[in-house]
């Protein structure tokens, strides 16, 4: 099922430059998990967003032969930046680390780039760094169409996998889904005697007015992370790597 | 040995918001590590920088029981930008990276801040970054104390235990130093088998004229690594652990 | 139904400076209408988004007693800007001005800032300044609590008075839903004998991947604009405002 | 009398897209008048400045066989901000919209483009940003050449049509001539029974020290708009029109 | 005449802090000259603007009891650039610089700041940076009341005193104006051999369109050296200076 | 010893234009000093960096042919800025400066750059500015090969000459090394009989923790000042002026 050309994906963390150049020269795909260091709730790491990222990432490059380059360990979390821990970059910090890899990859003739997100905040900003590469807008750097990858298909591998509804429409933080996910990862990180229930109000004017999400929620939780379980992480990663394999091989076609 | 009151360190990667706000509030200091995704030859990994910066940081956390952050794998390399693999971030985006998260830090009651350096080119901004946030001159963010820790007696720790001399005075890059201590951190990622050489003249114009490293030394190699071994790594990450922890704890009682 | 202390609205525009400082002592919210000039097909004025913008915000204004402002009549288009008469805005003079504007308003005391907004592009820039003015960030300026409406029910609204469906799930660029509300705001600007239907098709990698609408749809065209009438536009409007009006009285509720 | 080869004008606002290409193509030069909202003493909205420039900016279309684009209805008005009612954008925002604007016309084969000013605080922007369009300094824009209009001939027109004096040499706001304009162009906006006559003293160091006009005039006014008349408003428009369409035809000989 | 309670002036280049210190406790103004350096024809030399600045801060320090501090050498002459030897700084960068200068002083206690500006392209930046000063707008630094001071009475000083006609109204540049000064103030610098006149004739969209002036003085002169004389020098000097210490004397009176 | 072709260097302060062209087409190397508004105890002046700076470049110059550019007078100096009449600029404000004129004098074809540098907060700021201009990554300008002198042999000269140590390794600020050259530049700037000696302590911290120099010594003053002469700055001048041309040699080589 491999799409890449040159038989294998790699992982850039542990290769040296000629590695990563051959690869390249090969036509692998530079994918980035990019992710957030935010609070999810008593029971979830403060990494969550990346691991998940990272996860999903590692993942697609290995079915696409991709070139799977270090996560991006922090990322857009205003929102929760009522929370201790949560330690957010700017929406133009997001912007510009992106832009940068992704210029510097242009530069050494990658023919795409894929950025795996991870954190809600982040889409905004990654969206623009995108844009600007796509449309070869970065002054002194060659067009480079750069793919976003916001878990495809995530509402639908929840409602067939989870057993408890999210806190509200689209929104999954700290819940039975996430919990499952970083059980299925990274399970020695879960507190799972800590998790609690939560499904509190939302404001009339949320999202419309920007709002702490600790004015809505003290513990940080949203949902019902207590039946989580590594299985049905599984379950539900296994299906966003194949929406996302399908996304990114649609796009290799386009290059 | 432990400076701080709280009793024990704690890795913010996969620690939850209440635990990292405990640990704040007991006066934990937090450590960041910033590291880099840059060549290091064709026998030590890209995120070889990172990998360095992440052990030291790790050690003087233990000790002084602080709260270890999660490494920014990426920083400012723009010297080795004509390999393959190197993805440099720009002076500001590395600049802004550390003045967000110790920004939040600032926000959330933090004492001090300690960045842990593993990067040449990421001496200058982060000096930026750390004078910014310790004068109190980032707009509505509180003054926080910040200590760059930039390897503090490598120098000495390195002709104490290497056997084979530096390319250059104060260059150490992909040498018998740094492949031994990435043998002693992560040694699947190092290649033995491909480690070369190589003594490269410098222009007289270096380092006043900025150069690409590449035209120096093509394979990426400043030294010679094949002597490197775990335990002369284990070594030299000891040394600079004992000098690192001073520094931090000079500045610890200064808060 | 007015919720306003001062029991009327006004209209900025034609107002005296003596006429808006009493409205804004009365508690009267300001609410900014903020369009784009863009390609809306062969039969839609460039400046249907900020004539939609407009109205829909002139009829808050009223309902809720508010200072309605001066449209603006650019806003972020990018993804059309391969169509002569599109003059697209960046992200970053999109906040700008959102955020001038709502500085200065913190500063005279207002209450509150209402964005109407009426162009996708725009939404990203919005939020980010709308997050920046609400949580107190933009230095020397007093926190101003600022609600960006994004035609709230726009969906239910089209599927329960259009014939017709949308291009894809959500989209709305020169069908019977913005031909409607035009033909009902401005009907002098529309040429329904060139109106043309036109649903093509989007690639897999939409919107994923940032792509020239132009490309997608050479007449600029997505539905079928052709049944559209004043009073389906008339229709859709009062279900809009209906919709954004509660969302302001429940924005004007928490100040 | 038209220049312009294709032999009309047009109203950018009600244009489609295809209308606008054809008159691109046809060379009609687009006009963009930029205005402000900003007191304008008790008895004149307080879009004045922008109702004059739009009314100005189309006298002038219709002359030369322009495309009009819509008005800006924000301006740089930063010394009237001790007033309410007045939204000053920032130097940088105004710089930003006009620069945007003419890069959207540069790509899309403008030969010329015209900013008709009707704010004294925009000039500085403004004129940056012809400069930087006009030499080609905006990173990937072709040059554009710019012309900034800024009233010529206004206080030969002031002295020959009005009755009153101004308040200061070159200095003309909320008197009889801004007021006669209006009059002219919006009646419904003007309350004449609110005109107050004003020739407040200037401190010596005007305008060498930044000074709010509030500590000036604390009406607003400056000058005596009670003679004012739309009949004055008319003769002046009609000379400022003349001068401006002489300048703008010396500027077309020149593409 | 001395205004200062201090009792003399100093020249900051020559002083030590403990002198410079002692001068702002005693209430001394600090003055800026801000010149440029830009071709002025084959007879004068590149650094006349900040010559002239400099000369006429220096006397108004004398005798208003002043600070004088450095000249600043560049400055923002973007319509020479096409000379060679014309080295002009960005808009932002001249802005900057007298934002920085100004800060550092507020924090110092300075009660006012002067700046002697002695190049066209300056006033604009040099005028946004000091209504950022004066308001209080610059993030962390006390307001600081700053006049900007552009050659009070020049018109009428040249008008008095010269034999010839400038090129344009209000449009000196290596006339006889400029070269009597320098000859006054730097006589070794001017070559009166190389002194040539030029009236070139302007473009009838000059200055509506922003023009190089090589295009209309390939000589880089305009108006008439040759009769330039010292004592015409001396006499235009001793005016503006009579007239700029009139207006730091208001300014001071304000403070 | 005359390096350039041209035969002879030009002081560009006191050239016209057509000599500064003349001297660029010969081939002559454009040398920027770049000194700093800084505290240097109570017996130098304000200006000892740009001093300094000023007349290395000088000597340089004249030995190489070169074309000296009038120094910049104010520099990067936050680490002395608690001392009244220092007056320091931001990075951001230094790089800029370095980058326009670099910009400039690479679209009138200069073949090279050098910055003689005489401040230490400068030198970060200084080296952004080459690299980017070095490796053509100034928007819209050509590559400049840019050269950082940065006092090249400071301390071996310092070494052979004074007669006292520094207060620190490679620290020089108002010490004996410092006040010599002062005494052979400018004499009548420095006031011998109010030098005093000053060793003091730095905290463990330094320099890895931001720290206003005030702190540490409260005069300003590092080093012993007593035993300067202008013969040892002389010496001192002799020998860094030998290895700055060396440097500058080397580098007009490489174009």
């Amino acid at each position: 099922m491999t799409y890449s050309a040159h038989g294998g994906w790699i992982d850039a963390a542990n290769a040296s430059w000629p590695e990563f150049a051959e690869a390249l020269r090969a036509g692998a795909i530079p994918l980035l998990p990019f992710g957030a260091h935010e609070q999810h709730g008593p029971h979830l790491p403060l990494q969550t967003d990346s691991i998940m990222a990272e996860a999903l990432a590692r993942r697609v490059a290995i079915e696409v032969g991709g070139a799977l380059l270090p996560v991006v360990a922090y990322g857009e979390t205003s929102n929760n930046a009522g929370f201790p821990g949560t330690l957010s970059l700017s929406f133009e910090t997001v912007r510009a680390i992106a832009t940068d890899i992704g210029s510097a990859l242009a530069a050494q003739g990658a023919r795409g780039f894929v950025i795996v997100n991870g954190d809600f905040g982040n889409q905004a900003p990654l969206k623009a760094a995108a844009r600007a590469l796509t449309s070869g807008h970065v002054p002194g750097v060659p067009p480079l169409p750069t793919l976003v990858v916001d878990y495809p298909g995530f509402e639908e591998a929840a409602a067939r996998f989870a057993t408890t509804l999210p806190a509200g429409p689209g929104f999954y933080h700290a819940d039975e889904v996430e919990t499952s996910i970083v059980l299925a990862v990274r399970p020695e990180a879960v507190h799972m005697d800590k998790a609690e229930a939560s499904y509190p109000d939302f404001p009339d004017t949320y999202p419309s007015l920007f709002t702490q999400l600790q004015e809505i929620s003290p513990s940080g939780v949203f949902g019902d992370p207590r039946p989580a379980t590594p299985e049905t992480g599984e379950a539900i990663l296994a299906a966003l790597t194949l929406r996302a394999v399908d996304l990114v091989q649609s796009f290799l076609r386009r290059l």
